[in-house]
């Protein structure tokens, strides 16, 4: 069996390096259309060879779209039009506009719609490593609707990454990816921005940073190219949690404004409760 | 030379085991009005003995102060008034109200003004370790106030510390850590009660949550006991951060309400220029 994979970046090239260790399947088939990239992903040990995307479904049993989310909006419809009995899989960060997009393509039943909630704040072939999947979350999105044997088929595959699942519909997802994921990529992306107009006046403002602000500002490395399109396909759930999120530090900008320091300590003291969820 | 460590927590804690590390002292002794954290220091070894505020300030060379800003601003006038040729060290996050309130101070020479980068999430006793400040940065703050002698012995507990050292004058100190620290914790208190309002009408939201959110939240398990006093003493420069930050939301959420993606894209992209400075 062969895998084709769409888009060798970070998930794509990660995914090549960890099925080529597993031994899954005969021959890792790439599709890139930067030239530059399809050498990387080579000289890496990503993929086995690059292909067209057209030659590389027909030679392909697992089909796996790596692309950014508008990117899959564009080639899911035209791969499943060309596929027989190979399975489909997409790995876009918004469900609802895929899933109703081909909702009634005579071979939806070929796709499966998955998410690995797993990432780094970097891009490209380079970024790509083995584990980056072990024990992290794969959500299946609307999975009842794909074929069984697909279904079994993208699961196997998931099994080879080490990774946990999770089943949801596609507004649930979109919804939670906006507050557990999106917004954090949002709120770095600004702090950012914050502390650079102010590097412009303190030349030394840097100076100072310790791990704290590194880790608020990491992701705020992520790529322009990949999280514009998830902001515009998620486009509704970010504008709502972008907005509690604004009216939370307004809050705590009020409490220090109007120098309420007991209500601030409360404020503080509630969100402490994320204790209970991360380590 | 005996070492007295005022307040025994993360930061007094990791003094203390680094210097027994090192032998650069004969005996430390703690300071600390909890009984039960009394315990656990002389338990995990992080003190030899406790004592007294008074007694181990008497029998003491250097004195360092680890307690909250709120109860520096309290205890160094006191401190001071008790010294004759020891040294004062207070490692507190904010300088300008606590410089002002000893300028006039007959002892002011024997103080040094301090604040380490460095830090975690955690608290109390239990969270001391020996590396906390190998290779971050410690601050001197109008370090040309201190005698000679005091502040020469200050920065040899800081060579003892492994950090390196940078000068400021404390108006500076205070934007700066406004900038890249104190914002980061604001952003995380923020984050965590948005997500946590969110869970009460969705009890699986944080089912999906992975390492980029857990990046940006770390910091809201931070102590309110801490935090709380740390606002209330940067209050200016920390609402001119924060209402900047929040302006950077707003424009994030303007130009995805006006479907501006363009703009967007550019925001992202500009906000990557945070890759000239963290790793």
């Amino acid at each position: 069996m062969n895998i084709a994979i769409i888009g060798i970046g970070l998930i794509g090239g990660s995914i090549g390096i960890r099925l080529k260790e597993t031994k899954f399947c005969e021959k890792i088939i790439g599709v890139e259309k930067s030239e530059a990239n399809q050498k990387k992903a080579l000289q890496l040990g990503l993929v086995d060879e690059c292909l067209p995307l057209t030659e590389a479904v027909a030679s392909a049993k697992i089909i796996v779209l790596t692309v950014p989310v508008d990117a899959i909006l564009k080639l899911l419809p035209e791969i499943l039009d060309q596929v027989t009995d190979q399975v489909v899989i997409d790995m876009g960060s918004t469900k609802t506009n895929i899933l109703k997009l081909i909702a009634d393509h005579p071979k939806r039943g070929r796709y499966v719609a998955a998410h690995p909630m797993a990432g780094t704040e970097y891009s490209g072939p380079e970024a790509a490593v083995a584990n980056l999947f072990t024990d992290k979350m794969m959500v299946y999105v609307e999975a009842f609707r794909s074929d069984e044997d697909a279904f079994e088929l993208a699961d196997a595959l998931t099994d080879q990454l080490e990774m946990k699942t999770s089943f949801m519909n596609a507004d649930e997802h979109d919804m939670h990816t906006a507050y557990v994921s999106h917004i954090s990529h949002l709120t770095s992306f600004a702090l950012a921005l914050t502390v650079l107009e102010k590097e412009k006046s303190q030349g030394r403002i840097f100076e100072l940073a310790g791990s704290g602000f590194q880790s608020t500002v990491r992701l705020a490395k992520s790529s322009p190219d990949m999280w514009t399109p998830i902001f515009k396909q998620n486009r509704t759930n970010v504008l709502e949690v972008l907005e509690e999120h604004i009216h939370q530090l307004q809050k705590l900008y009020s409490k220090l404004e109007n120098e309420d320091y007991e209500g601030l300590h409360k404020l503080i003291k509630k969100s402490n409760k994320i204790k209970r969820i991360i380590k």
